[in-house]
């Protein structure tokens, strides 16, 4: 398994930054106080703030944009001493995150993602496009981008899955993005990865799993169709659901309308639900995901 | 079976009133011409006019409201002969149409349409209440209408479809509206009244089907719930859906809040649709609809 | 001036109630630890927390859920010495408020109000509505409601704001709102209840201010119209808005389209705003709110 | 005035072409009858089709989708002597139409148009872009489009105008995009090309016209911001509307803030009004726009 710097535990973060505190613990009373209080002897100026604790599982989650901190090592030590058993903390600095892209033949979510990140709307470097097409070579290299063309014929589905691994390992992204990639993922593969792929698939789910969505959409005569970014995980369209969205339609839709009007819906599911990841403002839980918005 | 007036063919229409055209048949050149004309030639003016063709079945949808018709007898007459074989022609009043409303325990759904009937917000008139519990019964007789408590405890589901059939037969409603009502209805029930009950089902169909929808949402983790209203048919929550609308959601909200939430959806989905079927825009095709909007 | 309970300053706190505190005061760094550090130490549990920072005024908001706090008094005693000079702060239980509302003809808002007042969907208990024309006077009087009808016709608007006034007064109620009350109100009368008049206009304010918005929103060709629950303030239309939401609309729609169509939307707005402030959610600054969803 | 081949009367279009019909004429009765038995009579099949009758001017709109017809010219000649007096007529071939796109500095509604030309998502061909900033000349490029500088600096308004005229005038396109040209136009300029120009404003029209609508939006504190996609005409922001959209905002936004999520909701709106002037489904009456969607 390839870890990212801050899975590593490597803290690299300049004096003074803004930096991203994310948490989880089991709940009790007085948290909010304690990391507050050690936050703010360390001279921390906390600028955002959301907290949760889960009804069922009691686990408490927390997330800090904190600008200020001198040390960044010595308050996650503190932290850590002072939270209790079991307790998760990440601390970052809010900038940008290394991603790379995976797509097939449809350009609309690359490419929304490209100009994005190629004007600054996104906070991330797109390091990269792996696609099992050569159809969006050149829109790719045209924001200057490396295409990484691994084709999928011919060849077994681990074969062409070790050239996607070997590609994205050399590259160490945070995240990888399925940008409408359009190949089913082994098991082994989404382990590699784990909650570190953004997929977005095409429909409202968990309404229309699998393949065709807009075709049962249409044969369900349904009046609205919709898109659901989630982190990919071992059971297919079952991962943790990051956002969604949706948008109307009548009979006189065909599949081909619902397709068309969908992308648009893709498009802008996918990239809120990446800016929501990159700002760290994204938690998994169990099959679900908690949101600091 | 029992048919309504329009259903037995009898139509007796003041003279100059409004009337609603609905009409389907096989498609072929020139149907739009060939209506329009005879609609022309007896006197009528069309104030709003729709038409589809669908894709799978090539069957012709027509739905016009016209005004100035002399003789609505005699237009449906030469209708009939100038359309292709195996049309089915429809002629009515745009006028109130009688409704039953059925309901469980929830006062949201049923207050809302007692309201906007009562002060003639949507075009009919509510013959009577039917529930399988007390708690509604003030409610429904503040505003005048007969509450009728069809208990189903201690009986069979049959003697109490029996009873409820037996109130809905007497009073010869156009349509029947499951208000939130909580019983799942026998195949025979609701064949009883084929594309005449309007149902209110608390999720974004076909996601969660069944029981507690909003426990499933929930569980699932989606960030966004629905609602949907739909003609009931055999296959429970299969039937052909008639309206649906959303509402976002978040980790922070637990089943119950969903639910609160989900109210209001189904509350303004529901009268959403009825307004449509009222207006007799709703042709339903196989499982599906055709919205004239 | 009259005041409300919670602003005299008593606190009339059951123990062990969940206390939902409000504050605002001047920033600086460790307020969040401060304030959570006193509640935990008075056996505070934060169920629910939310800040905010006005980054022009350099306002620290603060909202927090709480239970387990045994003595109240003392709690609002020591928050008041910890906080900064000028700070201001609200402790109150997360019980019913009393709510006066006013009409005029249109039982949309009213009606809606009143079954979810009556069936427990809103932490209110309504003590009465006053109306200046009897039309909603039965819909008021089946939920067992008093009924003040302070006719307008043949006296001044001072005399007519008066009897208001005085039934008002007499009622104490923590918030009146207006479910479309047609009558634009005096300053004065308007002062008289600072931040607690709750209107709903029925425009996406600041566009179509004034009378008849959706003739003017005809007029303009908008494609969606809206709606904008707000405090009353002294200038008509330019109160703290709470909560909007709009509706699509097409060339189809005439001005009594679009009001039927908006009544909808003002009926949800309404309802939605209505419950922030219920709440203690909504927080007003200047002439704008922070609301703590 | 320059005029595009169909405002110049010429048609000229391939046999059996799909050709939409699009017309205005004083209403009477039976103009859908006569206006579709032409089209019978011309070996047309109508695929789609929509009218409209303005309620206070009397006009008569329709607009038909229709496949088969033999000879165009000879069904022009034809429906203009079997229509009223003073009809206006307009016969197309549903085929892509020719745009030059102008733009300032922002890339999120001209990369968005680029993307979507060059992979046919619009029926539009790009012939230029036209800019008074040179921020856009790699993105345009890099999709093959030709990309003109028109500065703004050291000269006077009329004379960068008449730049900008020189380049439109000889592309001769159908329609002129402003995808986030930040220049106000002259009327002058804005006559020379009525009805052709669109623009996408950021703001939920008439709320926040003139500069700077997301910091007057954060100052007023609403709690939705929308954009509107409109004609240019005469009086700045006062040209008639062809689509709006809103998204959500909270008092976490600030006007930056407001601006990027403004962003996605222009570039939205923008796309979809583009989509419907380009099927021709939009046409202008007064200041306002009657949309056969």
């Amino acid at each position: 398994m390839h870890l990212t710097k801050c899975e590593r535990g490597v803290i690299e973060i300049m004096m003074n930054a803004r930096l991203i505190l994310c948490m989880i613990c089991p709940d009790e009373p007085g948290l909010i106080a304690r990391v507050t209080g050690v936050l703010h002897r360390h001279g921390g100026n906390i600028v955002e703030n959301g907290e949760y604790v889960d009804p069922e599982t009691h686990q408490f989650f927390m997330r800090s944009a904190v600008d200020g901190i001198e040390d960044a090592e010595l308050l996650l030590k503190v932290l850590k001493t002072e939270l209790p058993k079991g307790a998760s903390v990440k601390l970052q600095e809010a900038t940008n995150k290394k991603v790379m892209l995976m797509a097939t033949k449809e350009p609309h979510c690359l490419g929304d993602l490209l100009i994005r990140s190629s004007f600054g709307d996104l906070p991330m470097e797109v390091c990269g496009v792996i696609a099992n097409h050569e159809d969006l070579r050149q829109l790719t290299e045209s924001f200057g981008i490396p295409f990484h063309f691994c084709d999928h014929r011919g060849i077994s589905r681990e074969e062409q899955e070790a050239n996607v691994k070997a590609l994205i390992d050399e590259a160490e992204p945070d995240l990888v993005v399925m940008a409408k990639y359009m190949r089913i993922l082994s098991t082994e593969f989404i382990q590699s990865y784990p909650n570190r792929i953004v997929n977005i698939h095409h429909s409202f789910l968990p309404a229309f799993v699998g393949a065709n969505p807009y075709r049962q959409a249409w044969e369900r005569g349904v009046k609205i169709i919709g898109a659901t970014a989630h982190f990919a995980s071992e059971d297919l369209d079952e991962g943790p659901i990051i956002a969604q969205d949706v948008t109307s339609v009548s009979h006189h839709h065909r599949p081909k309308d619902m397709a068309r009007n969908g992308r648009d819906v893709e498009k802008r599911v996918l990239a809120h639900a990446l800016r929501l990841v990159l700002e760290d403002r994204v938690v998994v839980t169990g099959n679900k995901t908690v949101v600091f918005e």
